[in-house]
């Protein structure tokens, strides 16, 4: 099967799974009746109960089992903390404009979309031209603004739709803007992402955990962007539900106490190396990623492992999961280590959780824009003797020097970390002066031996303070449960074999509704039983769904397959009902009374199909 | 106790148990670190554990054990759809400005300020002045912007903290605005409740639910107005989390095929009557009130018959809550009848849930702006002959009569009910003109016989065609929370007595952790089993704390208490422990395996801890 081909199916399978989700109101466009808006999407009853089991297991797997301290902040959000983040500064993407009618496109999108096409379908191009083609889809998240533009020129890249000139690309920020309070002096945000809620905490969380590292703290919530031209359909949006962990650690000590919990677990790792080096992923048992070092330390490497546990239980095909290390153009330049969970799906291998050693990075920033120190305190068990790097500017002489520029000049010598600073006093010491760049003035000047004092003098401490480290998982929820519905979803041929029925073959545990129950005939007696079996099943917790429509019973079986409901109750006497489980279509005979503990164990997990099958006699239709 | 005394007793309460909620992270002002923002909270640990908690009950209580149809929409949403609800002409505050500083103040909430202080405090005041400020507060709602500035000007009211003149009252729209896409050429706001995302889906909800009347839909999710002046803490905020249920109903038939199981609750209702002749609010069976026609019908009697069900087993205090219904001032033009559930808390009575019949206002207000018919369908079983009212304009002598306005005119015409136009037919009979008004033009012409024509003509129907009814309980989820944190605290002695210690006492179901497990002693050996214990607690979905500090037992008993925690263990051997009830402190004895399902049944609900305590033995400390 050529490249082309292949497409093709992974976009006949996706319509039809795209459009068994839409029907059944999984999800659907939202203001559908307003001709919608590009990138907002309502869950509908199925996905809106698919999406709450997700949540709830979330819950279960990460806060309850990890004891994290989960918090809920406000989406609205102060101009402040946001610039203290660097997302006012730097959330962006370059976009270009139809120069005619004003339409706006992602300047990346348009680039890598042409050089896909020419790639895919372009049969004439050579071997040079094809190479350079990769090379900038390899780089296409490195070029700045004027690289795109000369990109786009060069190509001559036009408006998809009308074919028009397109402007020279400039950044837009993603930041969905408001105004908060009635002043309109005090500009806000919808938050980008839902960590900086954590972050802004931390001083509070770290009290209420008894002033004790390691902890984490975790958060659910809505997260906005403003994206240029959505697409994809769940898959990238202007609204979505986050979830996310910040896990805050001892820099010197990110070992973690569960780690050999996880650590025989084997699954694909595409590691930065492999990457590099055109390689495949390949399955790496996590233990020996953090041993070899292919993963910078244990606690990433715990979440790393958590989350294959979350996602695979959840349904996701654990073949079509890895875990790519990012290249070292992908990372901050503060980041330790960071490594993405993708899935597979029609779309292509797609990043759903993002696991970063971020480092201290965030919670200085915020201790650096509201001087509010954000840090951890670890008491020593008797004082300690150390070695502590002393700067002392000379302001008389450097006022003199520096006449205007002085405090810039006296802030960047206050600053030097202690290898910069010990080797301006010896040059200080053998030359009698330095030359110093002042990054605030973008400037060299030269500093004199008379103008700085340089020592190390030792003193007592009891404590050692400092910045914890944060390990963040990142879950785009949305991402997630689109990806489940792919790899979920199958088709059989009908009984009679002419029409293709759908399943979504959903593990209990996310399955929308946990149970059907329908009499096998429109008839008092059987409607009254399922209307008490329903009852108790509803009672114990158990979602479900009545259909005493008069539909065939092979009709009423393919909707509650379609919709990935497990079991199916059908009332056919007023003693005993046959339960049907889902895929394999097999049914056993059940007394009424015990109906409702069956699915309890099987929908909660306490048994599987298997189990419950050998202790009831199987019943064939 | 005068009145003075009691609002200061209320305050002193206010600030015991808020003090105890923000140093406990049950919620903090959001953004501590940059001084805050007015209106905005985080819930920490325990206050995040509550909020999932009562959502977790909202679900089973009302969409599971109702088979509602849950949704869940974005919070941006685009102006068309605000406009449509009324939302961007209509959602307004009055606001005055101080006209120096520019602060900005609710106009009524200045006026009420000023008529209580005086009213409390001023005991020179006569009779005939305190009469005036009461009814001044009694129709405070009603005041338009001219009026309300007339008042702060008789009475000399100013700016609170300056003392400065005040500007006129003028309207604020209390939505958040943002702008959707990169154009800036598409208005959106930051929805004001979740109801509009339900009502833009009837058409598909409807065809999901097989084309039946009745249904239900809801929605939980994040809801924003952005206050003019915040106050009174978590009960007016900028954001909150909203949860709505829109049953949608036949006109024609709003009875509930489950009223009878609600019949018989009786509970604290204030009928409009009793408000206006100003008798108390008075135990009414819900039976009774539908069946007296204070509550207008059945279905509206069962959903309050439901709220009051679910409030009370969160906690609330079944005498501190009460069903008040709107005075007719209070109520929208279109609602049928609308009741509050309204909590008693230190603040006053606070609407929590808003439970209103707002009949077929908003499907037929999104009906006319998106041109697609939201309407259901009832399928006669054979077909009916109807009397159909048709009028027919003779456009041709209409042109020569009003040329330039015929449109409207005809407009106008086409738009008369029955009974207006069956006036009109015989007015025109026997007169040969009538005068008819045109609102479009604000101006009445004169109708002659020969420019219009209207008859009643016989039709075969198929079915009737109608815009149901909406019956919409909307609940203040943070609202809801803070009373239950009122109403569930109390202090008692300490063991010593010389200090008052702080207690929650929530009910197992919304307690934000279910149980804490501790050593007796700072021991090897009973540590080991309590993490023990802990793992298992939490490998059956129950929260639980596990604290092995060297504080005392007391103590440590102390601080879970204060969290509402129910239950506490105390290792004080390796094959049983002892089990504490947080508010009768009883102790039991009970053997290290059974803890688990111990603890399972009485926070389930499944059993109370009267049932298990006669089943272990006791134990004094």
């Amino acid at each position: 099967m050529d490249a082309a081909q292949e497409a093709n199916n992974r976009e006949i399978f996706r319509q039809t799974v795209v459009n068994t989700l839409e029907r059944r109101l999984f999800y659907v466009p939202s203001f559908k009746i307003y001709r919608g808006v590009a990138g907002l999407y309502d869950y509908g009853p199925p996905g809106c109960a698919v999406k709450a089991n997700v949540l709830a297991f979330w819950r279960q797997h990460f806060v309850l089992e990890e004891n994290m301290l989960e918090v809920d902040c406000p989406c609205v959000t102060p101009e402040i903390v946001l610039k203290a983040s660097g997302h006012v500064d730097k959330f962006t993407d370059l976009m270009v404009k139809d120069e005619k009618t004003g339409t706006c496109y992602r300047a990346d999108h348009l680039l890598k979309d042409y050089c896909k096409e020419k790639l895919e379908k372009d049969t004439a191009i050579n071997g040079e031209k094809s190479a350079e083609l990769k090379h900038v889809l390899a780089v296409l998240d490195d070029l700045s603004a004027e690289e795109l533009g000369d990109k786009l020129k060069a190509y001559g890249i036009t408006a998809p739709e009308t074919k028009n000139a397109l402007s020279d690309p400039y950044p837009f920020n993603l930041m969905f803007q408001t105004s908060i309070g009635p002043s309109g002096l005090s500009p806000g945000y919808m938050r980008p992402e839902t960590a900086q809620g954590i972050f802004v905490n931390f001083k509070d969380l770290y009290y209420y955990n008894g002033n004790k590292l390691p902890f984490a703290a975790a958060q659910i919530g809505q997260a906005f962007r403003n994206e240029i031209s959505p697409r994809q359909g769940l898959l990238r949006v202007r609204e979505f539900t986050l979830a996310e962990i910040e896990h805050f650690v001892d820099p010197d000590d990110k070992s973690h106490p569960k780690f050999a919990e996880v650590a025989n677990l084997e699954f694909l790792m595409f590691p930065r190396e492999d990457q590099v080096s055109g390689r495949a992923a390949r399955r790496i048992p996590i233990g020996e990623a953090v041993s070899q070092g292919i993963v910078n330390n244990e606690t990433l490497g715990f979440f790393i492992g958590r989350v294959y546990l979350f996602l695979t239980e959840l349904g996701i095909d654990k073949d079509r999961l890895r875990f790519r290390q990012h290249l070292a153009n992908e990372m901050a330049h503060y980041a330790a280590d960071c490594w993405d969970a993708e899935i597979e799906c029609s779309y292509g291998w797609i990043e759903c959780v993002g696991i970063a050693d971020r480092s201290a990075y965030d919670l200085r920033a915020h201790t650096d824009k509201s001087g509010t120190a954000l840090v951890a305190h670890e008491k020593y068990s008797e004082p300690r003797e150390v070695e502590k790097l002393v700067i002392t500017p000379v302001k008389k002489e450097l006022g003199l020097a520096f006449k205007g520029i002085q405090k810039m000049v006296v802030e960047a010598l206050e600053a030097m970390d202690e290898k910069e600073a010990m080797e301006m006093k010896e040059t200080l010491e053998t030359k009698g002066e330095a030359e110093f760049k002042v990054c605030t003035l973008d400037k060299v000047v030269t500093i004199k031996n008379n103008m700085v004092s340089i020592s190390k003098e030792k003193k007592k401490e009891h404590q050692r303070v400092f910045t914890p480290s944060v390990i963040e998982p990142s879950f785009g929820i949305g991402r997630i449960i689109y990806c489940l519905y792919e790899h979920s979803f199958y088709t059989r041929p009908s009984k009679d074999g002419d029409e293709q029925l759908n399943v979504f073959r959903f593990p209990p545990l996310v399955a929308p509704i946990k149970c059907t129950v329908f009499p096998l005939v429109q008839n008092q007696k059987y409607e009254e039983v399922a209307r008490t079996i329903a009852k108790s099943l509803t009672a114990v917790g158990i979602s479900n769904k009545i259909d005493i429509t008069g539909n065939s019973i092979g009709k009423r079986y393919a909707r509650t397959d379609e919709l990935g409901v497990p079991l199916a109750i059908t009332v056919d006497s007023t003693s005993s009902v046959t339960i049907r489980e889902r895929d394999s279509k097999q049914q056993i005979r059940v007394n009424v009374d015990e109906v409702p503990s069956v699915i309890k164990e099987v929908t909660d997990g306490a048994s599987t199909w298997a189990d419950v099958l050998w202790r009831y006699p199987t019943h064939s239709s």
